[in-house]
Parts: structure tokens; C-alpha cells; sequence
């Protein structure tokens, strides 16, 4: 990541600038600003081919949610290994918080890590390990249009290294689940207290 | 938080201003920025008779780990029940990029889920419920001066309502176990592969 960021960082006033812009108009009601992320760069790139590129800076982004399918309560090879830390990207987190909704352009981001340990001083349970996989889901009407809800979905792999770039998933092996059991626009907001809280009160 | 941040948003420009310089500093290596924390605001505050006010604004801060201690499997009734969702401050986050070090002033939020499902179409497993608990660590040599390692504990209840205030834990009842366990400067660094990833490679 600090490659690309010391690539645009001497035009760092200006973008200072546009940055300083874009913070007056996003601050009410609230924002996160990646600061290694220029205001007019897309939150994930593509490939002149169609391949979505492994997205950089995420690790910043807001966390929505961490569900945990352990290998040893999945027959020892879990469909997701182990830890899922799932985030948003930053613009579309504030959107959520206006309104409740995934907006065109949403990028989520699901890293997988696997179990390091079961048992610590706080407890037994489940610890994070090592980083092991890399997913990302996009809503994008333009790009996706043949896809239901206009959901995409990506993975860069279950074992590292991780795939530089991915192709679109059949629509089958991800985004029919999620069209079936996800309540919400095709996310799993159910298992995300993190976006019901930040949802408008109805 | 929005009352806070209307609170402060008419001076937004001249906040911008300062942010755009903020941003220019802090451009390299990488940053995430608050919008809704103003440039000179605390990241926490405490009252008058040095109780720790309830932070703001945590869940944009940066994600840096999420164990699980389910209560079925601490016998019903686990320390901290049950998913914890750990924050860092955003500049201490970028202090610990650089330097792979928790710089005085570090804020370490642990806002705790219950446990909501055991089994999704991803697998069986653990999946976040609903918030119920919320506690807090901060380093502070001035403030903590006393303290092991200038580390100190707040917890804001493990039920909702949260307590508005928190008074320092006794230091046998966590820093003492901090102090024996975790593996870098009182905190749990072994837990968290966001840190490890995060700090400069040696």
C-alpha cells in the first residue's frame, strides 16, 4: 500500500485540498476519510479484462462484522476458514448511516483468518490467527447488470498468496445464497450489529 | 454522536482548513481521519473527578481484532461475554504503522456482541447478536503515572444501559493480567493480525 501512496503524495496539497472540500461536505452527519485514498481514485479497480484487482487501504475502512465458522465445527474444512472480518468502504458506510441502504457502488470486503488459538487468560473461545483469505462482494448496476441485485462477487483466494486479481464468481456459487438467506439486499446484516446500529432509527 | 458533531460543524471550513493540513502530514506512510473529531478534541474525555467519559465515535476507528468467548463455552457465564470487537484511535494506529509501538495516548475500545446464531448457510459457527457490553484501556503517563506500564482500564458495564462514566479498574483486577499475558506492552498484539500486519516489517 505505501508504494501507491508515496506515488500521489507529492501532490499532496492539492489533494490536502480536495479532501479538505469533500470533508465539508460529507462532515454532518459523520465520515470516515481514508487519507490514503485521493478523492477521485475508485475504491476498487479493474482490469481492462473485467478482473477486479485486489483491493489496497480496506484494513482502514469500517468494520461491519465478524462472524466465526471454525474449521473444527465444520468437519474440519469449513466452507469460510475461520475468522471473517468484514468491512465497507468508507463513502458507502456513510450512505448507509443517511439511509439505511447499500447504495450503488457498495464494496465489501470479507478477510479470512484462520483459528490461532482456543483458549486464553480472557477465556476459551476462539482467537484470531494468521491472515489466510481474501473476498470482496460489489453492487454495481452498471457493471453487473446481469447479475441479481446487481451483486458481484470476487475471491483472491483461501491460502496465501492471494490472487492479484479475480474474476467475477458464477452467479450460482455465491450470489444465489445471498439472494436466499441474506435479509437485507443480498448482505448479511443480520449478523452485523454494526450497520443495524448505524441505520437512521425508524 | 450527530448532536456532537452539529455541535461543531458551523465552523466546518475553518476545521477543513485544518484537517487539509492535518491530512498533509499525516499523508505518509497512510491515515485513516475522523471526520466527526475535530483536530484539537481528546479522544476520550473525562469529568472533573477523572472518570472516563463513554467514547464516541469508536466504530470508525480502526478494526484491529475480534476474539469470541462464547458463554457456552465458559460454563455459561464467560468474563467477557461474548464477541469483542477491539478499536484503536486512528493516530495511534498510525503511530503504531511507523513505529510497531503503542505511543502514549494509545485508546484501545473492546465494545462486546452477544452471540446471535450458531449456524448460518456459511457454516456452523459463532455470528454476532446484539451489542451488550463496552470497556476501554488507555496508556497515559501522566494520567496513569501510577499504573503498570501507564495503562488503565474502564468498563462501561456488560449489559445495556452502558454507564455514562467509568472509574478506573483496580489494577489486580486487569492490568495485572494484561501485564502477565499479553505479549507486547500490556495489550493482546498476539490476537490481533491487523497490528502484526500493520507494523513495520524488521
Amino acid at each position: 500500500m505505501s508504494r501507491s501512496i508515496r506515488g500521489w503524495v507529492g501532490g499532496g496539497v492539492a489533494i490536502a485540498g480536495v479532501l479538505a472540500f469533500t470533508l465539508w461536505n460529507v462532515a454532518q452527519p459523520s465520515a470516515v476519510i481514508a487519507a490514503d485514498k485521493p478523492a477521485d481514485k475508485p475504491v476498487v479497480e479493474f482490469s481492462d479484462d473485467g478482473k477486479m484487482k485486489q483491493p489496497t487501504g480496506y484494513r482502514k475502512w469500517p468494520f461491519v462484522g465478524t462472524p466465526v465458522t471454525p474449521n473444527d465445527m465444520n468437519g474440519g474444512d469449513a466452507p469460510f476458514p475461520e475468522f471473517h472480518i468484514v468491512y465497507m468502504d468508507p463513502d458507502s458506510f456513510v450512505h448507509y448511516e443517511k439511509t439505511g441502504e447499500y447504495r450503488d457502488g457498495t464494496v465489501l470486503v470479507k478477510e479470512l483468518t484462520s483459528v490461532g488459538t482456543k483458549e486464553a487468560t480472557s477465556g476459551k473461545g476462539y482467537f484470531m490467527g494468521e491472515y489466510i483469505g481474501l473476498e470482496v462482494s460489489m453492487k454495481d448496476a452498471k457493471r453487473f447488470k446481469d447479475e441479481p441485485g446487481n451483486w458481484a462477487y470476487f475471491s483472491f483466494g483461501h491460502k496465501y498468496p492471494l490472487k492479484e486479481t479475480a474474476t467475477t464468481a458464477a452467479t450460482a456459487s455465491c450470489n444465489a445464497c445471498h439472494q436466499a438467506n441474506a435479509k437485507q439486499d443480498y448482505v448479511f446484516t443480520q449478523y452485523y450489529p454494526v450497520l443495524r446500529a448505524a441505520a437512521p432509527k425508524k
